[in-house]
């Protein structure tokens, strides 16, 4: 009999949160001449139009890539809806558009597909991986690596704030690998302050979370929500600040509290509505990114860069959440990659 | 003292629900002149690209025009995130785009701001909305009036089928009224079946659910959970298929029941493998669609006909669900447009 190596409960996923500012470092180190070509080619392309493909985590990467997009770059972007392709066959008219596929693995058959059937109708294809072999890569007129080294978690942490950052010097324009050259210490010193882990004792008996954010944080909210509901199994919902206020603010009681992210800049202040109404109904709520919540090593850190710290906390967060309630983040439930042989 | 009139709990929202094959019929006779005069200058416009704008359960019927823009008109399309226009001042460059807004009141400043900005971006912009005197519509080069007569209730129902098929009657092109031609009457036989009020029983005692659908249905799922979430107070998530599988899965035993959509057609047939893992990990599924779970009267429908039908069941649902659960569906807390003075 072989011996299988046995790790602590967890110890993957916490392993993976804490290398987050190395590779976040490494990724402004090494990957910048590929990045920079990419970015280049994007620019004498001149898209009218940004289309963004990717499931699960990168999907919030994706959606983070949209405000960039329309942002940064002035140009109208969409999240792709891979089924209309792959299921119903459109082959929509795609010349002057950029395809932008997000994936940890790169494997998924689904973006392949859509990757694919997006450069026969004429997008410039780009994969954002950290799977330079993968298919979506070698499908792809140009990829991107985001570094992030083997990712043995089943819950994405560390691919996730790579591929930020990756598709932040992607699209973000002049200046934006200097905007990001305190990002690695200050995600290392946000990372510190344990607030995160401290948070979950809140959450230790309930099954009902509401996550918001407005604008860049919005992905965040997504995001978190995510590895709440994988790690957690709570019910974890997010909504923009907006939508929060057209009717999902029925639902929230004192058993539903809310989790805002509300970190320094245009998206946290479009958010002092929000609260304004969440106070009127009586809601638990924890900001993220004020002193007074979960505080974020935010001085001199652009908005745009703040999405790669404010998740830390959250992944500290559902980490020790799933912990506390027996069980392990790094086997959820009806995911696990391999037969638990443990 | 004035007397106040007092209603039944529910009675506005069930009585909306029932109108709603009359409101159909209505748009289809009487709204045709408008919807084709503003589908042949969208035809002539020939759009690069469609911009879809709205909050709550019209952004649902904004995500059916998604895939309606893309299968049928064979035009990428993406939702817009008012927030990069109104929060961050973005100003994308939108020739070429056609900017479609979807509001049940055409109030919200928020889309008012969006679509005024996109009409000086350069976007052929179009309202539908069920207030042709709205400044959304004014705001508009296009106004499409659904119809749909005054909604009451807090909870949008007859408002959410008028856009459904005014959007399917603007986008889908030739042919399109004569294929809606049955609805009415489908509809009327689907709401006969009351299949979506005997569900209720089974979740009375659920805080927890999650909806799924793909391609189509998707939109359907997501507005079956807002129902579900303002009426019922339950923590009620969408998820297309694809992305229930990535993630979201693990959070699901018997505790939290799946609603799937599973209609005739492409959408349903990519459930299957959805199903089959679900079946796995030993879900409480009611597969909406099927003679075994919640019928349709879809015989003879399109499938791109078939959300106008299958939320008719959901929305019976989330009414007597509320009910059942001591709430009253017409007056949402939290929501409440005037002073609780009954």
């Amino acid at each position: 009999m072989t011996a299988v190596p046995k790790t602590e409960p967890g110890a993957l996923m916490a392993a993976e949160i804490a290398e987050q500012p190395a590779v976040l470092a490494r990724l402004l180190a090494d990957g910048r001449p590929e990045i920079a070509e990419a970015s280049a080619r994007i620019r004498r392309y001149a898209p009218r139009f940004v289309l963004l493909a990717a499931r699960g985590t990168s999907d919030h990467a994706a959606l983070y890539a949209k405000y960039l997009a329309e942002i940064r770059m002035a140009v109208p972007a969409g999240l792709a809806s891979p089924s209309t392709m792959t299921v119903y066959g459109a082959r929509p008219e795609l010349a002057g558009v950029l395809f932008l596929a997000v994936s940890q693995s790169g494997g998924s058959p689904d973006l392949v597909d859509s990757l694919t059937v997006a450069r026969e109708c004429g997008a410039l294809t780009v994969a954002v991986t950290n799977n330079p072999g993968s298919d979506l890569a070698s499908a792809a007129e140009l990829a991107v690596d985001v570094r992030a080294g083997v990712e043995r978690a089943v819950a994405a942490t560390k691919s996730y704030t790579a591929e930020l950052l990756a598709l932040y010097l992607l699209l973000a324009g002049a200046g934006a690998a200097e905007s990001a050259a305190p990002l690695a210490d200050a995600a290392e010193r946000t990372l510190a302050t344990g607030a995160g882990v401290r948070a979950a004792a809140r959450y230790r008996r309930v099954d009902r979370l509401v996550l918001s954010g407005r604008g860049y944080s919005y992905p965040s909210a997504r995001e978190a929500a995510l590895k709440l509901m994988e790690t957690s199994y709570l019910s974890a919902q997010a909504f923009s600040g907006a939508d929060l206020l057209h009717g999902p603010l029925a639902m929230i009681d004192a058993a539903v509290p809310v989790i805002a992210f509300v970190p320094p800049g245009h998206g946290g202040s479009a958010m002092v509505p929000v609260l304004d109404r969440l106070a009127v109904v009586g809601a638990n709520v924890l900001p993220v990114g004020r002193p007074d919540g979960i505080p974020l090593a935010a001085e001199g850190i652009a908005e745009e860069l703040l999405p790669m710290l404010e998740i830390l906390p959250l992944q500290q967060l559902a980490w020790r959440l799933a912990l506390d309630r027996g069980a392990d983040p790094d086997r959820p439930r009806g995911l696990a990659k391999v037969t638990r042989a443990w």
